[in-house]
């Protein structure tokens, strides 16, 4: 069954937006009488559609499966590689994505920038809709520089400088926390003196090891592997 | 410095192939007297460019980093994400892919397979060029059914079925082995024949836990974590 995230209703029914309107009458093609999953407040209702209108038919218990608390520190990256990170970062359990203007980007803030957010927040909607969480990853406006970051939590931060403490290292020493905060490089990586002003501001650095990766496959091995060390 | 393999060497001299010198010539331009790394045999070496030929300057010694012996059965996938998952799954450091038919893949053997697989074998090469590697993954020929299968070492079938096995329970103890081959279900997953086969032949049937993904990112969160685990 499709499911839809909804943040407003009204008695019986719950709003959804145009998108998916458009989603559940031309791409999925229901019809009035036919089923979806709405999830509202982190909860998932089965409701019947009619008149475009999402009723609801039952609350379905799911036990707490809402993912740790992990927020990824973005690099602004050309688009196409944008959604592919927040969308396989979504599927991965990702809860917060902070976009950042580093010194080495190579995309710059735009006049459109809030557009820009609204579209990578409707990929981590769709994304989030299609791994059947109860959640959706917030996407925060872009910070316009290391200095402007304000985080809590444990800290880390990918360091190619950085050989002593390996993921692993780090990982096993650090997992109990309530927070996790993983800053990663652009293409051509951090500036030096970023990476001292995040490790003087409590980040620790991490070594990911030999394997030298796209710049995109960076955030996505990390959160595979969080994924996995926190299952 | 940009990475080419080469198969062919006439004494002090590489052979590369039409792309890597359009690649030199007309993306990188490159002239007479830049430097090139080329790799061949495993040996990385430093080569001078003249007049369309790889000059050798120096061998440079590396310490073994081959990477632990991981072959991917991968379902046959839609074009974009069949490049996705080669690209990766070479970055994260597979050795070897095996493409398969499944029952419910959606994608079927064309007269073009030859093609096909040539064309994955060098998107591998490409992705091991610019992730520094010292091989290259090997493409199998596309295998018509999980019958035809022929594979060694210890073996794992992702399972939407197997609820004790976790990867983890199953990684901790068969990490000490020669090789690991995974097969990973197409979209719609693996039919429960086929994964009886797989079983009674010797496969481990391995649940990745409640994060539902998509059929490209499954391989992609596997390689992460063995890289992880194994590193």
């Amino acid at each position: 069954m499709q499911r839809y995230f909804s943040n407003k209703k009204i008695n019986n029914t719950f709003l959804l937006n145009e998108d998916d309107w458009y989603h559940i009458n031309t791409v999925m093609r229901n019809k009035n009488g036919d089923k979806i999953e709405v999830v509202y407040e982190n909860e998932l209702y089965i409701c019947e559609i009619k008149n475009n209108q999402a009723n609801i038919i039952e609350m379905v218990k799911i036990e707490n499966s809402i993912n740790k608390n992990v927020c990824l520190v973005l690099p602004l990256l050309q688009e196409q590689k944008m959604s592919l990170v927040l969308q396989k970062a979504t599927e991965l359990g990702i809860s917060e994505i902070i976009p950042i203007l580093t010194e080495r980007s190579k995309i710059k803030i735009t006049d459109n920038s809030d557009k820009k957010v609204m579209r990578w927040q409707r990929i981590c909607k769709e994304a989030a809709e299609q791994s059947k969480r109860l959640d959706i990853p917030k996407v925060y406006d872009i910070v316009s520089s290391f200095n402007k970051l304000d985080v809590e939590g444990f800290k880390m931060v990918c360091s190619t400088r950085e050989k002593e403490n390996t993921l692993k290292k780090v990982l096993k020493n650090n997992l109990n926390c309530d927070k996790i905060v993983i800053v990663v490089g652009p293409e051509g990586g951090l500036a030096p003196s970023e990476e001292d002003f995040l490790i003087s501001n409590g980040f620790i650095p991490v070594s990911l090891g030999n394997n030298i990766m796209r710049v995109e496959t960076v955030p996505i091995y990390l959160l595979s592997v969080l994924n996995y060390v926190m299952e």
